[in-house]
């Protein structure tokens, strides 16, 4: 018996500092040798942005196995983007605003149905399909790195919003906080707890390291002033966590992202903080764990919205 | 010809000082002379709540038209609520910790089908079938009186979490203000927002009226304490929606509840606040609204949990 011909989906995955794609089976697994990455720095230009995304999606498309069916391309990108037109304009990208990046990647491959939605909301659906979140209806994944990003799912399916915006933790409010936010706002949770802010914040107080890493590494040594600024942190993802829960009654939060690896102790404060915040038991009862994605999370999250479309309604 | 049967639903409303209940036709209007209500007053035991209940229920059966069939009984009630058993605990019915209103209900109808759900996602389904969201498909529904509720629409369907407590828009933080919360927490909107907070935050700076209504008449007669009392409750609830919006891609928000009514200007400095929040268009396009629904809304929003069932999942 012969095995069925795969049907694997293109992902693309789109961020501040790189673009990448590859092949995802129905299982969730990046198909072997099809993921492919370009950078993207600093200095790109739009046009430089969109050969990224054609090179990558090119070499990945090499590696379509014979007889393969492709089923659909799924796109995760950093937000706001703008689901009535496929247009994205991510904060971190500041060369592109109201770009037609599904435009540009339907043009690549004609007759494929192609899907968009925030980066966030796909790492919400890999958690959820092949992660820290299986088994759970009432998601919210998180990303805390260099900003804070999330997704939600909510009673098994994802929350896009009508124009692709809704799961946009980082920009809400945490109270005793007056950090100013690169949206507009203040005390916003991504002005507090993202890596940057926090290394940002330690230094203010006197310590003088560089980076997220070197905090964890200050953190476990018994640095008083990383201490100070990772339970600060972690107190305000609770904070957030807990409006959050509050309003939306979830079962599970994941967390994710480079800044979340600090110290797992991020992860006692964050709990304390929420628990110190409400007494209500049906936001007492939210779990707070870990990804539990490797780094093929955003492209799986990203294949999801084919493999798993059922779960992601037309906006 | 004859005109078929009705098919109304029996509407059962309970909040912190009465309980009410209505017949409400498949057009979301009240049968005429179903309407009853019973006080449940501050010194009412479990009891008397259970018997309030019966009766109203009593009456309002017996109100029933000749050939009509009951399709049904919808609940709303304060919460927090717990979908699990049909058990209610609200925080201004302290008597009521876990009572199994579901049960006493589908006890006094068997064979009715009975279906439970907070009060504020009731008003938002209201708002949306007959009131203020008309047309559209992602709504936060807010009731701002003695405390700040609220009630989901995302995509064209209700959220009631898997607790049934999804949509407490009053408990999520709002930033620069640290007034301790019943719930636990601090700087909830709850705890700034609501009349009784308002009034009493002007009592604190030296106004010397009572109620809500009292402040509304201080603020158009120039009171400046009125003013600020009130411009702070508005830049607090618009600061909440602002981030309620962030995190849902809001369509519209609609704010019903007597201090809602305090004056119009509390609208207006509500969604000052929000375009003073927020940078991201797709935050700052939500619209604040006043709630379009008659006193019959809580009852109205109870129906259309069985007259609009197909946008009220199973939890």
């Amino acid at each position: 018996m012969r095995n069925p011909p795969l049907t694997p989906v293109l992902a693309i995955d789109i961020g501040g500092t790189k673009v990448e794609a590859a092949l995802v089976d129905t299982l969730g697994v990046v198909v072997p040798n099809s993921r492919h990455r370009a950078g993207t720095g600093p200095l790109a230009t739009s046009a430089n942005l969109a050969d990224a995304v054609t090179q990558v999606v090119a070499l990945t498309l090499a590696a379509l196995p014979y007889e393969s069916v492709l089923l659909g391309v799924g796109i995760g990108c950093a937000g706001p983007i703008s689901l009535l037109d496929g247009a994205v304009s991510p904060l971190n990208l500041p060369v592109w605003r109201g770009f037609p990046l599904r435009d540009l990647v339907h043009s690549l491959m004609p007759g494929v149905p192609v899907r968009l939605r925030m980066d966030g909301l796909c790492i919400t659906l890999a958690e959820h399909w092949v992660g820290a979140a299986r088994g759970f209806d009432n998601v919210m994944g998180m990303v805390v790195s260099t900003g804070v990003g999330g997704g939600l799912i909510l009673g098994g399916n994802t929350v896009s919003g009508p124009t692709g915006n809704a799961g946009h933790i980082g920009h809400i409010e945490v109270g005793g906080f007056d950090d100013p936010c690169a949206c507009g706002g203040t005390g916003c949770l991504e002005a507090v707890a993202s890596g940057p802010r926090t290394v940002a914040w330690a230094r203010a107080q006197g310590w003088t390291g560089h980076s997220g890493e070197d905090l964890g590494a200050a953190y476990s040594a018994g640095d008083p002033v990383a201490a100070r600024a990772i339970a600060r942190s972690g107190r305000a993802l609770g904070q957030a966590i807990a409006s959050a829960t509050t309003l939306l009654d979830l079962d599970i939060v994941t967390i994710g992202g480079g800044f979340a690896q600090v110290t797992p102790d991020l992860f006692s404060f964050a709990r304390a903080s929420i628990a110190l915040r409400t007494e209500f038991d049906y936001a007492r009862r939210v779990r707070v764990v870990p990804s539990a994605l490797s780094g093929d999370g955003p492209l799986i999250g990203a294949a999801a919205l084919v493999h798993r479309a059922s779960l992601v309604p037309e906006a």
